[in-house]
């Protein structure tokens, strides 16, 4: 085998009250790459046209690279890999644009050298190119673009994500074209938190998670409550909780900010629900005049898929 | 119905990482109470021969008594309650014992009066009592003792508890003889939390869960560590660490502590292991010289019970 192609998916990490823990997959937008084995020992990357192609190609400047590199070293690969990267993901959207890159990579790679690489390993890749970007990995996009479905990241080093059961609902997503990278985002959320809001956030993630794994829509929508990082973030949004209250007026289970923004999900419970949910998500950010692109995905259960 | 005799169980709170949100309710050991109408329009409580029995016996000063006080004023009843108490489980243990009074005082006047009150109604009339030994009422011995089996506190008002599944485990548990109250063992908990200790404890929390409904051992064995409690209020509780570490290396799923302590509970897969692993906590108190109470617990289901 010496060339793969493979649809890579967005995903949203930071999931309501699940900050850093919380990760799912996404069947829209996907990134697509092909990754084909070369015989020199190095790494080229080409960004092939999109509305996102705006991506560093220097292999040690992205994500993807980073595993590249790493993979030939480590496992003294006496050839290289071209990488071809037409992003449908919107970049610094917080919906897991640098992580599609990099699990996409480590697992086309993993493929191309027969699977000598173990799952926990492959994730420990990606995370390392998600670093160039995040520098504090948290695995939630990583995992849950990796494994596929609701991905619980219970422990980083030594990595243990868990896939949590949940039912076939659908988001719909709203991705305003305004800068706000990674690292402003963590930057501007507090070192501590009140115990007793600490105390909240967990009841919810505890009564979250039963409400997935029961697939109990009442309950996932009153757990669905972010005590902690949406009163912060939500600040660096413009419309954010128009938004949000025109979400849910019209019939979301809940609404808040996918990974660390500045795009917005709502999940609804079928797919004629997130149509008209997105088109209403839209109205404040056209008042604003804002642009933006959007989306209504199923939920993508397996991750990242081979297409060739 | 002018007489009940019932059984109100211990409970642990606090369990594990999900502090102030899961407590879990015991088959032992368990408070005897009798409530019987009488025609003055007052409380009378007796504290009934017990290791025990050094309660409170003044209405106001009881957590039975300010529940059955409130109910007799809010349902302009014209009668009164003689409520005898016989104490089942230690005062000031961490074992839920003024609870188990508040509850089963709250249940079986509810009883008595022909149901009339709500369960959120009872739940609330029993936080009142507890309010009197705890001041902020936390709901996890509440909510175990009435409804049974592993509750999860999502709010305190309004009163939202919801029953999350668990298998027929096993409970170790050992009550070492040293006077803690919920008030001072409150005190030196810190008032705020590094975001990333809490974000440790959420995902413990929401893998604890899913461990618990999934009934998967493993899981509720890797998921039971908390990182924000255990570490300041085992200070108070001398041998804690030797304890634990012996629970463990008998077989133990986990181990922590009960509610605000000092009493340590070890969670165990079925009743033999339970039997053992109780033996053997014993001897680090045992070198200390200090006295102690043991138990082993099936999970209580159902919570209070009617015996006659």
């Amino acid at each position: 085998m010496d060339r793969i192609l493979l649809k890579s998916p967005a995903t949203i990490a930071n999931l309501s009250c699940g900050y850093d823990i919380f990760g799912i997959c996404l069947e829209q937008p996907y990134d697509v790459i092909e990754i084909q084995k070369i015989s020199s020992k190095e790494v080229v990357i080409n960004s092939l046209d999109s509305p996102f192609s705006n991506i560093p190609t220097k292999p040690k400047e992205n994500t993807g690279g980073v595993p590249a590199e790493l993979i030939i070293s480590d496992y003294s690969l006496d050839f290289g890999f071209e990488i071809n990267i037409k992003k449908g993901i919107p970049l610094y959207g917080g919906l897991g644009s640098s992580s599609a890159t990099a699990a996409g990579v480590a697992f086309g790679i993993n493929k191309l050298i027969g699977k000598k690489i173990s799952q926990a390993d492959t994730l420990k890749y990606a995370l390392e190119g998600e670093n160039i970007t995040s520098q504090t990995p948290h695995g939630d996009n990583i995992g849950a673009c990796m494994l596929g479905g609701l991905v619980l990241v219970k422990n980083i080093d030594p990595i243990d994500f868990i896939k949590l059961p949940i039912g076939d609902l659908y988001f719909a997503i709203i991705h305003p074209d305004v800068k706000m990278d990674t690292q402003t985002s963590r930057k501007i959320l507090p070192k501590t938190v009140e115990l007793s809001l600490a105390v909240k956030q967990w009841a919810n993630v505890a009564s979250l998670t039963f409400g997935f794994v029961s697939n109990d829509i009442e309950l996932i929508k009153k757990s669905m409550v972010d005590h902690i990082v949406e009163p912060i973030r939500s600040k660096l949004i413009p419309g954010y909780y128009d938004i949000k209250r025109i979400a849910l007026k019209n019939g979301a289970i809940g609404c808040n900010i996918s990974g660390s923004g500045p795009s917005i999900y709502a999940l609804c419970e079928n797919k004629k629900k997130a149509n008209n949910i997105v088109k209403a998500m839209e109205a404040p950010l056209n008042a604003l005049s804002i642009n933006f692109h959007s989306y209504i995905s199923s939920i993508n259960h397996q991750g990242i898929k081979v297409i060739q």
